[in-house]
């Protein structure tokens, strides 16, 4: 049985409870979070950081920017404490204690339940039986527990920031584009659900298509006279210049 | 029974004669391609436009540029001819023919079979009449057909053109910024199809996160010290500027 003590109640620190509590290995024997916690759970809860149990694994999920003093408040030294942030290093962690990093790259969203078992989980450790534990730990959840440097991480998460962020703010600009025509955006989603299905099996550099990869320069012109944010604008020609680059060597 | 000559056999033409073939009310009875079809099919096949057989409807599944030509040699005048094009308005049809559009609104691949059903089919025609025969004909193969004016539908295509080709841009920047450091597409997966089927029930706008949406200007930073792309540097500064824009009213 790994015993954790889960610091921080946001989504992350939500989910990872949540599939914690399923996992037979792992018990969370606590969680702190800054605010009461309102949702109906067994786990004893704690507002105060300086009633915090004795555990295997402390796991810090809180805002980036508070992982550094949540760690230096953390009442016991020489113990394994890990974070779970993408873009922070694993130095950001206290030195009174075990360092690691417990990474699961994933976007979570509140009241949507998510299947860990596909997730990778990016751990890091200074300590060779803290990678171990750490590993253990990973694979009571999920199949995909893989040893990530913090180097290696931060181009992960800067890689997520493409593919999650954006990808996301693209779905708005069509969205956007789409609203003043009383068009619904329901009409996007079947091509939505399909273009992120198709690199499932398939390489995103084979299967690119559209204006820009034709090297249609009316379509994109025509694109560009109607779009009416500048933003908009600008963003449809930052791709479109990218991928002529690529695919048809045009040089700026 | 709906007969149906498809010019034109693309991605688009082929998975048309594909769904057609499996609805009963619909009869392809020849294909026209300017090449021979390699494909094992028992649709009758011609190279050459002049042979094509009489039909309810033309549907036109070529390259944008050539859909003005194709629709001028088809050797029949007063029938229904339609595209297949998100791109070209319904006018550029030759006027011999009563014009109309059948805009499947997906992205197909070769080998990959795609359920029908749910893919909005953008419909639009001269005449009442024509319109109610395109309408018959899409429900044989999709619930979702839609009647959508050439204006609409080009705004439709731009609004594809960012959720598809751009976001699979994005998906090449992930992988390309993983490739030096030896990791796998394989870790972006799990999120990139996450980050899709949020949409299906949750607003973009609301679901919004990453360091632009917090205006964490370290992170953006960090992330923009990494990339040595010049195409990722600057796509990542458009999407920052934008989002930091919108969420926290940054002006330029």
């Amino acid at each position: 049985m790994i015993n954790v003590v889960l610091l921080g109640y946001g989504n992350v620190g939500h989910h990872l409870h949540k599939t914690f509590n399923n996992a037979s290995q792992v018990e969370v024997v606590q969680i702190y979070n800054r605010k009461p916690i309102s949702n109906e759970i067994t786990t004893p809860t704690t507002t105060s950081i300086s009633d915090i149990q004795e555990a295997d694994i402390y796991i810090i999920a809180v805002l980036d920017d508070a992982i550094s003093e949540v760690s230096t408040n953390i009442p016991y030294t020489n113990k394994l404490v890990v974070h779970t942030s993408g873009a922070v290093p694993m130095n950001a962690l206290s030195t009174k204690n075990f360092k690691g990093v417990f990474y699961p790259l994933q976007t979570f969203t509140k009241n949507k339940t998510v299947d860990f078992s596909k997730i990778p989980i990016c751990i890091e450790a200074q300590r060779e039986e803290d990678l171990n534990l750490l590993r253990k730990l990973g694979q009571t959840i999920s199949n995909e527990v893989h040893q990530v440097s913090s180097k290696e991480r931060i181009k992960l998460h800067a890689a997520a920031v493409f593919v999650n962020n954006f990808v996301n703010y693209l779905y708005q600009i069509g969205q956007d584009i789409l609203k003043p025509e009383g068009l619904s955006f329901d009409l996007l989603k079947p091509l939505i659900i399909e273009t992120a299905l198709k690199i499932e099996n398939q390489n995103p550099e084979d299967i690119q298509t559209g204006p820009a990869k034709r090297n249609d320069v009316r379509t994109i012109q025509n694109h560009l006279n109607l779009l009416e944010d500048f933003h908009h604008k600008n963003i449809y020609q930052s791709f479109s210049k990218a991928i002529q680059d690529k695919y048809h060597g045009k040089k700026l």
